[in-house]
């Protein structure tokens, strides 16, 4: 068909061209497929990369931490050095700015939250469960898993605008001068799930300096991404510790990240950074929810990666799967949407996914289809508070998890629904 | 000097007994000992039983679990079915009744308290956190970090008596049925921490079917020594979610456990059980906390420990390296404390603890002059809600972390403390 503008034809053309696609798309449906696109999981072939983290510590090999301790045994409250220096160093911080967690960094900003909840941040006149509201914004599209926090403790969510840069700081900056209840926001500052977005220095300085009513008010930095590129021109985000502390502003920033998407998803460590402050206060609280986590696992990834320059080496060889992944989702849509004024998409330069725009309206109605024809996306809507995407247009695109030849299926379906769902609606608005 | 009753003697035979005494502690002091008897810690040897399950998963290794699933990636809420399955045989509960958790159960209690002060439990009509006020019954002697958890909630704690069966279940009764602000109690329930003492059938059926005032009254049944014998005649104990739902009270129960004392203490597998309504109702916030917890781990424990009776069989060579301790401590008090009348101490079948009871309002002054002696004893009062011993009486021996000789000498140096400090008290009383 090559690339027309669906505006521009008639009706009787939208409808020859729906018939077309509408048989292309029943002979996907007839094939009973199931394609599971929903999460951004990475696939076997990239959890094979730290097999050798399974044979790193073995019964042979020494249990001790560099400070002399068994790692086997309890204590450790807030990691063992070699991995806090490891993460300093990623997260270009001290090594008294680091906490290291459990397998799940999700853990630690649910705990995080609770812990403001109950007892109040290091910053908080009160605990936000005393308070008559207690407001977040919520950069959109975002990530859902945040959203959901927000939910069970019925923390209000206030969407803000995703700009190329980051969020729209004009927006931002009012509401957090204006209104006391806004006591935070959720960033993924770096490759943004699911935009791809990595927040300018800009948006990070005016993060770290604006005025907010709130006096503890707080930015969950969630640096899920931090070196998951998929290009050799990496992008690039400005220190945000740093910044805060430059603006005089040192206790505003919670910074969290894991190696889920390094090592194993299920079985990485976290680590959560801050000032001295932040993480002490949260140190007494964690003496008492815990002994303290898994050391033997931290160490294990210690001696596999050992230094940033191993970690950099990984993430190549996870980009080398991964973005012949992202290039085939590129090269479908390209085929399939490019030039027809139906949808627009990003290009990143790391992280997990694409995120599809279609026009609005839309989005639901191609999740839908898709499933039908068995391809599982990501719910339409999930990418903002309360699952309600004011123009219903975003759809996510998480390309990792299945193989190229599943990937191509279901973005060749995904693509046929998007044009499909397009036709309808540009034929309805016909009249 | 033999086993003379201390309070037959009189003060010029207390002053003679105390200088020789005092001359032998000082001995003791001139040494500069440095041991550590303050924590329920394996040792180093009981660590290395555990250490084949370091190679119990390399880089050759299937990953997959049971249900074909990939133990590296994301999912399994709530854990991997053969590790329910081997839990669900040791707690005798079905699979449905099980939770696996992260590496501590104590972060299992500390974020079931957090949600219920949150969002409240399954039965509750309301969170914790909107409650004039929040009461915990506290058997004591008791595990100082339940009550830690308790005043990092503020909560408050009411002390119940021990008795050798259990609590006084005469004082439970009357506090649940009468005070609806009572919503919990803590208990260790087989080889009580520090008392050793295993709860009796008549007490969990009385738990079990007791009238409550509030709704929501729930039992944290802190299981940690289930496997822990001493013996080869083990204590038994009566299954409380069976008793419950018997006295038609299914869920009034959360029983907690982990292989924290079984395998690695800071790398071990972490349970909760209970009905499937409580279960339910957890999964649903756990779902929003985390992706799951670590499935290698809990498939590293499966595949090493295999089932029921290899657990058997390694808990018994636990008890073979620490039993010895506990006899030596038996020896040496029987030696210097037997017959005096100045100190009585527990003999469990299990656990990790013995606990001494001194005679009143001489714990504190003990543990502090051990110290003097670099002999680190727990905190006098631990054992009791905000660290107040009522009696001032009561100290938790912890034997199994020292060598045997540290042990010898850490034992026969607060034998000497409570033989001066008693002394001391005696002449006191005499005027």
């Amino acid at each position: 068909m090559g690339a027309i503008n669906y505006s521009a034809l008639s009706s009787a053309e939208l409808n020859g061209l729906y018939l077309e696609l509408q048989g292309r798309f029943d002979e996907y449906k007839n094939r009973k497929l199931s394609l599971d696109m929903s999460r951004g999981k990475p696939c076997s072939e990239q959890l094979d990369l730290s097999l050798g983290m399974l044979d790193a510590i073995g019964s042979n090999d020494s249990l001790k931490t560099k400070d002399g301790s068994d790692s086997r045994n309890y204590g450790g409250l807030d990691g063992i050095a070699e991995a806090k220096e490891l993460f300093a160093k990623i997260l270009e911080v001290s090594m008294n700015e680091i906490i290291i967690g459990g397998n799940s960094s999700l853990a630690l900003m649910h705990d995080t939250i609770s812990r403001a909840m109950v007892h109040g941040l290091y910053s908080s006149k009160a605990p936000w469960g005393k308070l008559p509201v207690v407001k977040f914004l919520c950069p959109s599209p975002g990530y859902d898993r945040h959203f959901a926090i927000c939910e069970l403790f019925g923390i209000e969510m206030i969407p803000v605008e995703m700009l190329p840069d980051g969020p729209n700081m004009d927006q931002v900056e009012r509401f957090v001068r204006e209104d006391a209840g806004v006591r935070g926001i959720w960033c993924v500052p770096k490759y943004s799930n699911p935009d791809g977005i990595t927040y300018s220095d800009e948006v990070v300085d005016r993060l770290a300096s604006m005025e907010t009513k709130a006096e503890d008010f707080t930015i969950f930095w969630d640096d899920a991404y931090t070196v998951h590129h998929l290009t050799d021109n990496p992008d690039r985000l400005k220190n945000m510790l740093a910044a805060c502390k430059a603006a005089g502003n040192p206790d505003r920033v919670l910074i969290f990240s894991s190696t889920s998407k390094i090592s194993f998803s299920g079985s990485g460590i976290s680590v959560m950074a801050g000032s001295e402050n932040n993480l002490n206060y949260f140190r007494k609280q964690l003496a008492v929810q815990s002994i303290g986590p898994d050391k033997i696992n931290q160490l294990r990834h210690v001696r596999f990666f050992k230094d940033t320059d191993h970690i950099k080496a990984h993430m190549e060889k996870h980009a080398a799967i991964i973005k012949p992944k992202f290039d085939t989702v590129f090269s479908i849509l390209e085929a399939g949407l490019s030039g027809r004024q139906i949808a627009e998409w990003n290009k990143p330069n790391g992280g997990y996914f694409i995120s599809l725009n279609t026009l609005d309206g839309c989005a639901r109605e191609v999740v839908s289809m898709a499933s039908e024809a068995g391809v599982t996306l990501t719910k339409a809507g999930a990418t903002f508070p309360y699952g309600k995407d004011p123009r219903n247009r975003n759809i996510r695109i998480a390309p990792t998890f299945p193989t190229p030849a599943e990937l191509k299926t279901a973005i060749e379906i995904l693509c046929l629904c998007v044009q499909l769902v397009s036709i309808r609606k540009l034929l309805a608005d016909k009249g």
